[in-house]
């Protein structure tokens, strides 16, 4: 791994206080650009995700659009499901689904710790774009996280309640944590073997984990989390959405840098959990509300991060499909400004 | 308005720490029990809301099956849009559809602060049930809130990322202060009426506020939630779901109580805003979980209210269809001993 050129996003997750602000968006390269939907016409989501060369593309041209000071791996936090023994597909426009979904204990023996030389095809995309990104910016790998893993595996697609999950967690204690164990060690082999291949850092996406409450994740989340950033070697980014309850425990997991939605201020997190490098908090709806509004609310997140050691400025949540892509691209040059 | 028998849910909204804790469930009557269900398949949901003697049929058979401390009225969220001149109707399944949102400036215009005579309909369920509680437990009206109740407004329907009315507050922030103000005057109004018509407290629900980051609460939503917890002639209960950060500034608004959610703990809450009255906290999802679950988890929600003034034992969110009588009401049991 060499150093790129841009050094502000491993500037600011190392702690420092950068003169510029580094700036990249949750799903820079996604369905909000045409380019995008026109090479998803032609590849299915799984087929870009095992070609290097497209995962390359997608990401490298979403940098070089925007100009943000991060590319970040186009992959699915899914793909590592396959090598732990559970099968999934896309449907048409409706999200994953797991056929066999994972609701018993005794359905917990038969998940695997993940094999990740099968997912040499990530590495591949890792060195690809790596190649192609020229040393320009850093790259950024990335993974879900335990619960937001495990939830998919036990619900069998997206859940609006979590019924099965958080049943299992209650019930059976042991199984649910023998589960997120073995997510875990996966997730760690996996995270491991992207920084091998060259990404600078990595972000561990927990986007269903804000179904729980407090108590919960710290009983049955947190020692798993503190586990993985304890074994990943490169500077980590740990996100979470939906519960801006959980950001003191999660910062007690340990990552480098907390990532947060739009919920709660920079500065409340900050009093609370004691976090001092923080990644995010626009509310990437602004983003549908033109260009006044986007000034506006992006000069307010960023007036709340001068308090901060280490800032890197993001929307609380991806990118969506329907934003305008000359809007995004204002929202960088912006932050930039 | 007359004194009840069971006092419990009216003293620990007054502050007092109460022997036994007071509980009642929200969407206590509702599809989970077969009588509802059975009752539904004869009547609409609009037709229910305009029959003073179903309303309190339902809401007086859910005190006598789960022997809770208080009955509530039943209605919905949404008959104060009507006389605001604005018509909506619910489609078979699929939630409330408003066929002419606010949108603009100009829409809001024609939004009328209500003449709440037209609701006399709730008022006649509001002493029928009354009535037929004889004096045994309170009776609770209810509202929705200034920010739910225009959402609804603005997005027409059910909504997930609230992007026209997101939108709305931040390009026309006076436009949409004045729509949240008509709401507001409209529901004092309302409100008061119930309270005349005798209920003994009323829960104002803010169903949706937790789509709204920390700022944007407290810079929209504040100032007409403290106007209306001023204005209200009784106890008032203020319930919020979906962003534990904004408990502090909800505390501020001024109700008698805080209602939470299952994200954050009692104590935290507690500490973080400076409330001492509060109402919640369970999952309710742990009533799908059985028995030990319920027993469980109750004892933790019921461990963290010792340090309160005031509390009432409730649910994070309402009842939901699918879960079993039996184990609602064992719930009700395990809180009574």
């Amino acid at each position: 791994m060499t150093t790129p050129q841009n050094t502000l996003v491993l500037d600011a997750i190392n702690g420092l206080r950068t003169e510029k602000i580094p700036v990249w968006l949750m799903r820079q390269a996604g369905r909000y650009q045409p380019e995008y939907r026109a090479l998803r016409e032609k590849v299915s989501f799984l087929e870009l995700c095992h070609s290097p060369t497209l995962c390359s593309e997608v990401a490298v041209r979403s940098v070089e659009q925007l100009g943000v000071d991060a590319a970040i791996l186009f992959a699915d936090i899914l793909l590592i499901l396959e090598p732990m023994g559970i099968g999934f597909h896309f449907g048409e426009n409706d999200g994953p689904k797991i056929p066999v979904p994972v609701r018993t204990a005794q359905d917990v023996e038969r998940v695997c710790v993940a094999d990740v030389a099968r997912l040499d095809f990530v590495m591949d995309a890792v060195r690809t774009t790596s190649r192609d990104l020229k040393g320009s910016v850093p790259l950024l790998g990335f993974s879900g996280a335990p619960f937001t893993l495990a939830s998919y595996m036990i619900e069998g697609a997206g859940s609006k309640d979590y019924q099965h999950t958080k049943t299992l967690m209650w019930r059976e204690p042991q199984a649910f944590s023998q589960l997120l164990a073995r997510i875990t060690e996966s997730l760690i082999a996996y995270l491991n073997a992207q920084i091998e291949s060259g990404v600078h850092a990595v972000q561990v996406f927990d986007s269903w984990v804000g179904a729980l409450g407090e108590s919960d994740y710290r009983e049955h989340v947190l020692p798993h989390m503190k586990r993985l950033f304890q074994a990943v070697k490169a500077p980590t980014i740990h996100f979470g959405t939906g519960n801006p309850a959980l950001y003191t425990a999660m910062h007690e997991a340990g990552a480098t840098m907390l990532g947060i939605d739009h919920r709660a201020s920079l500065e409340s997190i900050r009093q609370q959990s004691g976090a001092t490098r923080m990644q995010g908090n626009l509310d990437p709806i602004v983003l549908f509300a033109g260009e006044e509004v986007i000034q506006r609310e992006a000069a307010r997140v960023i007036a709340e991060a001068r308090a901060l050691e280490g800032y890197i400025f993001n929307l609380g949540h991806g990118c969506m499909p329907g934003m305008k892509p000359e809007l995004v691209k204002h929202l960088v040059d912006v932050v930039h400004q």
